[in-house]
C-alpha cells in the first residue's frame, strides 16, 4: 500500500462481524485494513482472501488486507473496533498508541466491557480521550449480511457529524445505515438483547411456542428498558433498530449465537461445555452475569435475566426456571 | 341445561378462536354456550366434541354446548365476541334483540367492521348502547392454546369492573391476562398487525432473511403507532401484549393465515386462487383494502401497508414492491 492509496477504513477484530464489516466495505472498492488477533487468520485473508474460523464460506474482496499489527492501525483515520467484550480492554490499550491524530472511532461490540456495566464506549473514552466516538448497532446477522441480504443498521454519536461520515462509509442500497444520538441507548440496545436472545433459546428449545416467545420478547423489552433508564439511556431508542430490531432477530435466530446457547441448555448440556465447543464467544454468557451482578447490588428487580443467571450459572432446571419467570413477569402491564 | 346450572359465558363464532376460547373455559370447569352459524359445527360440536372444520385435532370439554340458535344467549351475562370482521354487523343486529339486560360483551375480533376504520367495539355501541364493553387481544395462536401452551393476553375496557370480571373468567396459570383501559390502542394492534403480517409472509416467501423480517416488524409497528395516533390509540398500548407481543407472534408464525398469504403471494400465486383455497378468513386482507383507502383520502404516508395493497390488489410484483417499500421506510429515525 502506497501513500497515494490510503485505507478507507479500518477493523479492529476479524471475528465474523468485523470480517463481514471489512468484506462489506471491500465489496464497494473501499481499502480496508484489517487486524486480526490471530496470525492464521491474518495469513489466510491475505493468501486465500478467506476467513475460514470465524466467517466460513465466504470470499474477501483482495482490497482487505489483514495484519497482526496493531501499529498499522496508524494509517487509518476511521476505524470500527470489533472485538469481543472480554478482550476489549486489553486491545485498545495496545491500539492505543498506534490511533492516528483526528481518527474517529465506531464501537461495534455487544457488551460490557467492565464492573458496572461499563460500555464500550465509555472505555473508548477512557483510553482516546481526544477522539471523536460512536458506536454501530443493530438487527445484523453476519451470515446474512455476507450473504447480500438486506439489513439496516445505527450509527450513533454525540458528534453529528461523526454519524454523517460513517453513515456515508457504510451505507449501500442493500445496508441502511439510520444515524442519531443517543449512545448509551444504542450501547445498551446490542448489549441487553443477548440476555433474552439466551431466554428464548430456552424457550424454543423447550417448544413453549410462538404465542410464550412473543411474550417473552414483549416482556425481555421492557425489562431492557427498565435498565436502559437506571443507566440513563433514551427509552425511544430501545423501540427503534438497535433495540426492538436486534432483540428481535436474535431471539428469532438460529444464527445467533446466544440463542443456540439457550437451546443447547434447554437440551440439558452444561455451560462448560457448549462453550468450550463454540469456536466464537457468546456475549450474553458474561452479560447475564455482569447485568445480574449490578441488579442485585442496586435491588433492581430484573425476572428474565434472574432466570437466565439461575439457569446458567445456578444448575436451575430451564423448565422450571422459565415457568417460574414467566408467573413473576406476567403481571397486570 | 336448568336454569340451576347457567351458563358461564357465551361465545359467538365457532371459528379456531372462538372454538379455542369456549374449549379453554370449558377445561376449567366452566359452562359454555357457543354460537356456530353453521348447522354442521353446531352438531359436531354437541355430538362428538370436535370442531373439524375451524380447529381440526382438538377434543371440545362437553361442558361446551353449541346453538345455531342466536336467541339462546339470552341465558347468558358475559359474552365474547369472535365472528370474522365481515360478518360483525350482520351477526350483532341478529344477536341484539337477546342479549339479556346487564350482560357484559368483549369483542375479540381482529379487524375493521365498517367505512372509515370502524372498530369492532364502536359497532357494539352502536347496536347495544346500554352494555358494558371491552376488548380482548395479544398474542394468542389458536392451535398453540388449545395445545396447552402458555400465553398472555389483554382485556382492555373503560370500565374497570368489566376487566377484572374478564380477566378472572379468562385467567389460568396457562393463559394470563393483563388489564388495560385503552381500548382503541388494543384493537387497532389486533387488527393493523395482521397487514404487517402478510408483508412478513411475503418476506420470508422471498427468502429475504431474519436482519429484513427484524427491519420490517420495527418499521411496522412504527407505522402502526403513526396510523394509531391518528385515530385516538394510546403509543404504550402497542409497546405491550396486543400490540408488539401479537405483531411478533403474527409475523413469525406459520400457524398465521395472513402471513400464509404474504408466502403465497410470494410464491406467484393470485390473491383470487388463494382465498379461495383458505377455509377461514384471513382478517387481513380487508384491512389492508380499509387502511389503504383511509390513508389515500387523508393523505397518510403508510408505505408498508401501501406496498401490501398494491401487491395484493394492483398485480405488483412482491420483489419489487417490498424493495420500493424497504428504501423508503428506511430513512433516518
Amino acid at each position: 500500500m502506497t501513500p497515494s492509496e490510503p485505507y478507507d477504513a479500518g477493523i479492529v477484530g476479524a471475528g465474523a462481524w468485523g470480517t463481514t464489516l471489512a468484506s462489506h466495505l471491500g465489496q464497494t472498492g473501499k481499502k480496508v485494513l484489517l487486524w486480526a488477533f490471530e496470525t492464521e487468520v491474518v495469513e489466510e485473508v491475505n493468501s486465500r482472501h478467506r476467513n475460514s474460523v470465524y466467517l466460513p464460506g465466504f470470499d474477501i474482496p483482495p482490497s482487505v488486507h489483514a495484519t497482526a499489527d496493531l501499529s498499522d492501525m496508524s494509517a487509518v483515520d476511521r476505524m470500527i473496533i470489533s472485538v469481543p467484550s472480554a478482550f476489549c480492554a486489553a486491545t485498545l490499550k495496545s491500539l492505543a498508541p498506534h490511533v492516528a491524530q483526528g481518527a474517529r472511532i465506531l464501537s461495534a461490540t455487544k457488551g460490557f466491557v467492565g464492573p458496572d456495566l461499563k460500555r464500550p464506549t465509555e472505555l473508548l473514552r477512557e483510553i482516546l480521550p481526544d477522539h471523536l466516538i460512536g458506536v454501530l448497532s443493530g438487527p445484523n446477522l453476519s451470515r446474512e449480511i455476507s450473504s447480500g441480504l438486506p439489513a439496516i443498521s445505527l450509527v450513533a454519536s454525540d458528534d453529528e457529524e461523526l454519524v454523517r461520515e460513517f453513515q456515508s462509509l457504510l451505507s449501500t442500497e442493500r445496508f441502511r445505515v439510520y444515524g442519531g444520538s443517543d449512545v448509551i441507548g444504542t450501547e445498551l440496545g446490542g448489549a441487553l438483547k443477548n440476555i433474552m436472545a439466551i431466554a428464548a433459546g430456552v424457550a424454543q428449545g423447550l417448544n413453549l411456542g410462538e404465542n410464550a416467545l412473543a411474550a417473552l420478547i414483549t416482556r425481555g423489552l421492557a425489562e431492557m428498558i427498565k435498565l436502559g433508564k437506571v443507566l440513563g439511556a433514551g427509552e425511544r431508542t430501545f423501540y427503534g433498530v438497535s433495540g426492538l430490531g436486534d432483540l428481535i432477530c436474535t431471539c428469532q435466530s438460529s444464527l445467533s449465537r446466544n440463542h443456540r446457547v439457550g437451546r443447547r441448555i434447554a437440551a440439558g448440556e452444561k455451560l462448560d461445555a457448549i462453550t468450550s465447543s463454540m469456536s466464537a464467544i457468546a456475549e450474553g454468557i458474561d452479560t447475564t452475569r455482569h447485568v445480574q451482578k449490578y441488579a442485585e447490588s442496586r435491588g433492581l428487580d430484573l425476572p428474565i435475566t434472574k432466570a437466565v443467571y439461575n439457569v446458567l450459572f445456578k444448575n436451575a432446571a430451564p423448565g422450571e426456571a422459565l415457568r417460574e419467570m414467566m408467573t413473576r413477569t406476567l403481571k397486570m402491564e
